[in-house]
Formats: structure tokens, sequence, C-alpha cells
């Protein structure tokens, strides 16, 4: 049997250690003849922009992978049609076929998942034997059910790293100030919520943490910062870029109406600058906005060793489960004990996560809705344990990268 | 004797590095007793504000201080006056009496030099015997006649490393893109052209590189743009935040008259997302800007070893210049071999230094103007060499830190 395995969505600083999983767990199998890439998920395979796996990879390289940020295969934002009688569900059997595909790994998030799962429903219905399976992956680890997203906890770790490093910077002065820092995370507060490990004892920085799970009042953070300011000088504060008022609209677009340039075109900013205005002109005090940006899935250096071997054991497990004829499933993470931190691995219904979000519970965010509680550092921390030795030439990290 | 030392101007990754220096070199002397910690620098000493380094620092403790980022004994910027007649200095220099303070000794960059040669001249006048001596620090790398300043190497390994870090994430997609990465340095080029680190063959992202030194033309930067996307898709291009046109207007002032809000308050915002709109509705493709920001001079777990050994050992050479009697001088680093690349030490005069700039080079930079050359990767490359053991606790960075 031959597998073909893509990858799709946002990049992550673990997407590739599920790949290497995949390749490896596929190198050991006598079952599995020939693994290919789909370049650029299902829309390069469409144009037929396939990889050749075993011709590429040895041991060397698969370990080389398995700490390199990005989409090794290249990815795509390329929903299918969800009306399975649209005339693109033969053309990619016909390809999956010319290939002998017996198997289609798709390592991604929601939107992957849906792939996984209309794939999987027009095999069913045109009585085709390949098997579609999913290996999760988000930074924003809002997939439900399991329960982590391989590149969380990279992500995460990097989060309360910089804003640990930022606290330690930001004190220097006599004079107050208040640094508010922006968070990846449109709709889950997950790694926002990842900020408050850097925070060493009661009362540290970051002050505040505001989700996009509870609404958002301008007054009530001016409150929190005057208050917060009475305890000390410097506030860091953490806001997820998703943040919003009590009628669904999003700080970052306030003040878009006189946020156009002399074309009346309008700029894009975060909520952090936003914000960052609004404080400085209410308190007149030093104000930054820093928004962490791209390397909050991509710094292979801020790893979490735990993170990159269970992406690993993922794709492993996506493997195990082609052996196994399962179709129609994605991975699944399971914590089954805390302390010690111990998981394993089941496979789910792709229908049961396709498209669907998993938001911060309500017992992770403090009544207050400025804070996360015990309960989340309880489930987080145990997902940035460790540290991964990245290769370096002159110091600078090198990575698995291929020209396309 | 006793001993004053004091931080002052921006935090870096190495500046308490200097510090550690100081303190270890200054417990092995026997001729010095007390060291005082001047808590926000000279501003802090007219409160006061003293710290008994004796009574707190053990060697556990001096280790762990070398790779905590941001100022131990927090920062001022507080510039003493020119008029040596002024007020301030008599009141200074009773303070210094009252602890019997023998040397004075100042981590900072250029005005910190100042305030070093300042306060020795007034010294002279009076015919009091103290010792003033500076140790250089800045990220920007501007300080004259030494070769390359602590802290430094450690800014420019984080930009290397986030620049290909993020040069990974960013071919992800079929589409074509830009990415704009605004890097810290006002007038000095030194940290955005460290960004060339992070290229790994001719033609590799950072496609194009544009520092202060050289005026920054809009045209010419679309003609690059337009060049750049008929050799590849997803262009990475490295700014400085202070690049200028040919009339020396700063380019994140365009704009500026209409990015006003309600009130008439002007954004202050980066030239990168200045360039990110340009971009954006010139070629109407894939545009996103990322300001490096904080972390380039925080981030502790990308530490240079090269850089923390340097600055320790500043340190230590600002002890034996005060053994040796040394007055108004700046501990210097000579380069004296690149392959393999060794350093000394000496002393310079530090009113050669204080308030001068140094800029990268004609040599350093391509005639056209948006790249940096050969020379530049030879001068840079030894400087970010090594990494440091950090100190972790459940995985993440833990620093030393007083309350104050």
């Amino acid at each position: 049997m031959n597998i073909l395995v893509g990858q799709s969505g946002g990049p992550t600083a673990a997407i590739n250690s599920s790949l290497a999983g995949i390749i490896s767990a596929a190198f050991d199998s006598s079952k599995i003849e020939t693994v290919y890439g789909a370049l650029h998920g299902i829309e390069g395979f469409l144009d037929d922009r396939v990889f050749n796996i075993n011709n590429y990879f040895d041991f060397e390289k698969i370990e080389l992978l398995k700490t390199t940020p990005g989409a090794f295969l290249k990815s795509c934002r390329y929903p299918l049609p969800e009306d399975l009688n649209d005339p693109i569900y033969p053309k990619i059997f016909e390809k999956l076929d010319m290939l002998w595909i017996g198997a289609f790994i798709y390592i991604g998030g929601n939107d992957s998942m849906t792939t996984v799962d209309r794939l999987s429903r027009y095999a069913k219905k045109i009585g085709h034997p390949c098997l579609f399976l999913g290996v999760p992956k988000t930074v924003d680890n809002d997939l439900p059910i399991i329960d982590h997203c391989p590149g969380y906890g990279s992500a995460a770790k990097y989060v309360a790293t910089q804003v640990r490093n930022i606290g330690m910077d930001i004190c220097a002065y006599k004079a107050s100030s208040v640094t508010i820092v922006e968070i990846m995370g449109r709709h889950a507060g997950w790694l926002t919520a990842s900020s408050i490990l850097a925070r060493k004892y009661k009362g540290d920085n970051p002050l505040y943490i505001y989700l996009p799970e509870v609404p958002f009042s301008i007054d009530r953070f001016f409150a929190d910062i005057e208050d917060g300011l009475t305890k000390q000088d410097d506030l860091l504060i953490c806001v997820s870029e998703g943040i919003r008022d009590k009628d669904g609209k999003f700080i970052s677009e306030y003040n878009s109406a006189v946020d156009v340039d002399s074309f009346g075109h309008k700029y894009l900013k975060g909520c952090g600058i936003i914000l960052e205005k609004l404080v400085k002109d209410k308190f007149k005090i030093k104000t930054r906005s820093i928004e962490l940006s791209l390397p909050q899935r991509c710094a292979a250096e801020c790893q979490s060793a735990v993170d990159i071997q269970e992406a690993f054991d993922c794709g492993v497990s996506a493997i195990k489960a082609v052996l196994d004829g399962e179709n129609a499933k994605m991975v699944c993470i399971n914590r089954i004990s805390n302390t010690p931190y111990k998981v394993n691995y089941s496979l789910i219904d792709v229908t049961n996560t396709a498209n669907k979000e998993k938001f911060v519970p309500a017992n992770m965010i403090l009544p207050s809705n400025n804070d996360v509680s015990e309960e989340f550092i309880d489930y987080c921390l145990p997902l940035i344990q460790g540290e991964t030795k990245i290769k370096r030439e002159n110091s600078l990290p090198t990575y698995l990268q291929i020209e396309c």
C-alpha cells in the first residue's frame, strides 16, 4: 500500500514532528511501500505536486525534521465543497488511484479535519477503499475532544518565556509603565492564558490576562490598570488578539473609522496598538504594545520536548490506525494522569471534530474576567516541559527544507 | 576602598553579565571592601537608593546573574548637566564620600559615558580622588573605537534566529507574500544588518536589508520588491526602525498627518506597519509586518556565549583598572584576530566615546543600498557564537531579581 500525507492550515513548531512520526512508522512497516507527500496539501495535490518521501528521507533527516518549524510539505487553506457531487471529488480520487494511494493522512486543524471528513464520506459514497485519517495540529489548541493539540505546548512555552523576559526588561526605569502584549488566538484564549506561567508569585507580571471567551470592557480595563498601578510600577498585561466587547465587536476594530490613510484605506491594526493608545491617553504614562506575532508558532528554540514527542507519537498512531484499517478518524491525545503527567492515544470520529472549536472553560477563567485560574496552570504546565536539542551551524538553528 | 556600580540606559541580555564580572573580580580583591549598587543609576543614587552587594551575593547568585536579562540594579536615563558648576555635582560627591566610595563604575552606552566623563572632570576640578570608569553596553553597537559592544552579540543572535524561523513559516502557502521585519536601531543599522546571518545561500531570505545609514527610497523599495517577486514567492525584508528618506524624514513619520484619532492625537507607529500598508496597496498581495520589539534585548534563550563572556570580562577589566588607579576610562574590546576569533581588553579615554556614535561603514553596505556585504558577515558571525546554559524551573527560565 502507498500512503499520501499532507499538511494544512497555519504552520507550528511541532507540525513537522508529526510528519516525522508518520514517516518513521511508515518506514518501519513492511506493509507500506511508498510514502508520498502532497505539497501544499490537497490544493497542491490537485496540481500533481507530489513529493516522494522514500527517496528523500533517511534517519538523519527524520531527526532533523522533528525540530524543524514551518510546514515542511508546505501548506494550504483550501476547503473542499460541502456538496459531495462536486466534480472536484472524482478528480481527487482519480489522482489517488494513479498513485495507488491506500491511505491519506492530513495533519491540520479544524478545517483540515473537515477535509478528511468530506473525503471519507465521498469514499464511502462511491465504495472506494482508501482510508482517511487526521493528525491534529494547532497552536490555538481549539480542537474539541482531544485533551490538547500538538503545537500548542511549544507555542505556550514561547509565550510564557517571552512574557517573563519582557517582564525583566520593563521594570528598569523609575517611571511607571504599562506594557500590553498581544497574543495569538482569535476565538480561543488558550495561548494567551499560557502567559500566566510567566508569573512567579501572586502579584507578579503579567498582572492581567484577557481572553476572547469573556466580554472585554474598556472601562473595566481602565479600572484594572488604575488598581494595578497602586500596587506596582510596571504593569504587564496580556491580551488575546481576538478580545471583543459585550456586543461582540473586536477591540481591533475600534477606531477603524478614523484610522484611514489619504486614499481612504483602513489600516489593519491589532488590539494591542489600540489599547496602547487608549491607555496612553487616559493615564498619561509610558505605554507600549508588543505583538508576539509569528515567532509564537515557529520559534524552535522554545520548543517543548513534551509537545514535539507527542506530535511525533500522533504521527506514529496515524500509521498504526492505517495498518489497523481505521477510517474517518482523528488521532486523539488523552491525559490519563496529571501527576505524573501521562497520556495515551486513541482515535475519534473525525466528524466530531470537523469545524468545531474548543474554548477555555469557565473554571479556568477567574470571575473577574481579567485572569486565569490555578486549574489552567495545572492543565498547561505539563505541556511545556523539556527542551529539544536543535541542530546548529555557526550557532544558528539549521532546519530541513525542500525547494519547491 | 569601597566601590559603587550602576547601570544606565536600555537593558540588554548581557548587561548583568558585566555586573557579575565586576562583583566577581571585586570579591576576589583584598583591596576592595564593600561593593554598593546604585539602584536606578545616578538618578537613584541621588535619592540614596543604594544596595549592599556584598551582603546579597554569593557564587551561585553571581552565576545566575550572568544569564539574567534586564538591568538587575535598575536603570535610568538621567543626563548630568554640562555645566560643572551645577549644584548637583557637590551633592553627588557628598554622597560618594558618605559611603567612602573610591571608584564608581557605570555600565551603559553613549549617554552613560558622558556621565562618567563629566563626573571625572568634576573630580579633577575639585581635586577629588574618586575614580570613574565606564563599561560599555548597548544592543545598538554604536559606541566608537571599541570593536563591538557587549549586548550586541546576543541581540544579533536573536535577530538572526527569529528571521530564520520566520523565513521557515512564511513560505507555507502558494500565494506570494511580503513580510517586513522591523528591527531596533534608530541611527545605527548594526542590529538590522545581523539579519543577514539568517540567509543560508545567495538569494535566500532575508532578500533585502535596509539600514538607516543610507537614504531609503520608497520607489527603489518598490522596484526591489518587484524584482524580488520574479525570483521567489515569499519575500522577507528586514528594515531598521530608523530608516529615513533622502530628506532625512523617518519613514515611521510618513502618513502621520492622517493617522490621528478623533481627538486629533497622532498614532505612533513603526516604519514596518507603514511599509506594510504601502506594499499591500501597491502589489495587492499578502503583506505583513513584524516588529521584533523588546525580546531583541531580553531573550536570554538566544544569548551568545561569546557575548556573555566578553561582557563579564569587561566587568573584570573595570575592576582591574580601578586597582591600577585608572580614571576617566572606558573598557574597550579589541579584536586581535578574526580566524580564530580572539580579543583583548584595553582602556580608552571616556571623552573619546562620550556622546559619539559609530555607524555601519560603507564597505559593509552594498552599493545598491538594499543589502549588507561579506565584510559585515565576517565581522558579526564570531560575536553570536555559542549558547549559554540558562537556569530553568518548570522548563521556564529563572532569573535573579531584587524587589525594590
